[in-house]
């Protein structure tokens, strides 16, 4: 099925585009009352999650209502860890846990890449279910958390306030974290790749925590395990080239190290102003982003000012991908979602003319 | 009582110094046994805070097991606030709180700056009783929370994970927030003020969640208010120069807009290499930082060897102040902070030979 709407692709690929793509991380989320219709029929997050017919339908909701350039896979970030066997659960009310964290050296020399059809293969099964739902109208997004983000969860059970348990890992016993990391690379670009074989036209990887670390404790434990994954990830399937993305919130001081990283382009996050970021990055990767979640909860009118202001500040040309700098709240009301999604497609496309 | 240690004063003013001065963010904590002690004698946290003898005993424990260049005043960032009428208090386990947020513009129209010896002197009794209990052994720092900081948790309430109401006033009703952190700059400017003619010697704003706002917004709400408090933050008192640090948490990316504040020196957390900073700034102001707080968890070796990473950082000259980057955790073994607090002494001098 040819793709009706490359515009995303072409963006991330910095080509000529009418007008700037958007798509918003969560877009398929909490805020949606037909998400929450369909995660109650399911019963569960990860009954929603793990069955291909929930995660089709989940996925394609909020292009239902909005003029997005992208769907993006329904999954968790923990599956891959949930696959080596340590446990995925979710307690109500709070994030994700696991019922096996890594607790010592034994449990992490044990660890072994997971068979990506046999363990994962409700994930890959999903792609292609959603490819085939989507008939072409826009690319899938297929994504995978980092090697590094995996990790904290893994060590510390869940998330974490403090990270004291994966960074005591990292100053006492760096060799440990090592291995650690160099099995999730190995996981996560076997799951990216799989997930392109099966249909994922774009990869994005989420280092949510690599901004808790220090300066050069990001090179050496999230960046070059980035970098190990973008590698190895596949470039081009069936013809078409696969752009990548690569986010580390927080991580605005490292950019042009992350653009460095092998990537097609980097997600930042609203403290970075995209101007600023457009600059230190040259030609060199495009740019996806940034508006800070919580401008959904003024009205219109400021949502579209913001949106401006975003466009405004990446400028004129392509390598702009919209999206929010976070994943969207869930107490965001989608008709304010409508605002800016409309914004961006009335607003943009001057920012285009002429290339 | 002539200052008999006046190694931070003189690095905060960036004058040569002997070694590179050592503070600790809480070093008056819950990671101190005796602390403990005392807070238990005490009842409660504001019952530690709010009396000057418990305030005093526990500003000086730190200084009696650790070579440190400065005391910081033993109080809570959230006494302005409370001052105004929010009623603080503190749920047992979780961060602080107020019984009356700040939820319309009534509220916020009626604040006014707090009487800083009726309503808070309790705080400038604790400064003047250390100050006494000190005979001029290290400067005393005396502190506020920032104007933005303050109003987080005054719209908040407390704590927060997403900031969503002080930033939907931020993006709604922007006149009202600015409304607000006028109250708080000159109420932060007449407590820091009130502290300096009570005794402190040096006076550090911590900006704790400045670092939430996107580029654009932490111009226009908290550097637009450090600004103004610095401005009428006196710089002498008694024949002495008064240095004032500035801390915005996750505020690397803004550090050059920072440092042109007004203030005397720049605390940066460990995401910001130091050498680089020091570039970014050059002689413009101090740095001071900036140590992973949970390099503490691992053995003494690696602190030792973090230690000098981070003077390396820095460089050779004066400037710097060794701190965390955050605040100590209370999980920290004091024995610990001890290695770090002796490497900085010993590791230290070689960079300021030959000034």
């Amino acid at each position: 099925m040819p793709l009706q709407n490359d515009t995303l692709i072409r963006a991330l690929l910095r080509q000529p585009t009418a007008y700037t793509p958007t798509w918003i991380m969560r877009q398929a989320g909490r805020y949606l009352p037909e998400y929450n219709a369909t995660r109650k029929r399911a019963g569960s997050f990860l009954g929603l999650a793990k069955n291909p017919d929930f995660a089709t339908e989940v996925t394609l909701q909020p292009l239902e209502r909005f003029q997005l350039d992208a769907a993006i896979l329904f999954s968790d970030i923990l599956t891959v860890p949930d696959a080596m066997g340590l446990g995925l659960y979710f307690a109500e009310g709070e994030g994700p846990k696991f019922e096996r964290p890594l607790r010592d050296a034994r449990a992490i020399r044990s660890l072994a890449v997971p068979d990506m059809e046999k363990e994962l293969g409700y994930v890959m099964a999903a792609v292609r279910q959603i490819r085939r739902a989507l008939h072409g109208r826009v690319p899938l997004i297929g994504f995978s958390g980092s090697p590094f983000t995996l990790a904290c969860y893994m060590v510390e059970g869940g998330g974490s306030e403090d990270f004291r348990l994966i960074k005591t890992m990292l100053y006492q016993q760096p060799e440990l974290l090592h291995h650690l990391l160099a099995v999730n690379a190995k996981s996560v670009c076997a799951y990216l790749n799989a997930q392109i074989e099966a249909g994922a036209q774009v990869v994005m990887i989420f280092d949510t925590w690599g901004g808790v670390l220090s300066s050069a404790a990001y090179d050496e434990f999230s960046l070059r395990y980035l970098h190990a994954v973008l590698q190895d990830v596949k470039r081009e399937h069936a013809g078409q080239r696969i752009p990548s993305i690569v986010f580390t919130k927080g991580g605005g001081l490292w950019l042009e190290r992350i653009a460095a990283a092998g990537c097609d382009a980097v997600g930042v996050d609203w403290t970075l102003d995209l101007g600023e970021a457009r600059r230190r990055v040259g030609n060199g990767v495009a740019l996806q982003g940034n508006l800070d979640p919580n401008v959904l909860f003024a009205d219109p009118v400021v949502i579209r000012r913001e949106v401006e202001r975003t466009l405004a500040a990446f400028g004129s040309g392509s390598g702009h991908v919209f999206n929010l700098g976070h994943g969207v709240s869930q107490y965001t009301s989608p008709e304010h979602l409508q605002v800016l999604v409309e914004s961006v497609r009335e607003l943009s496309p001057q920012y285009h003319e002429n290339q």
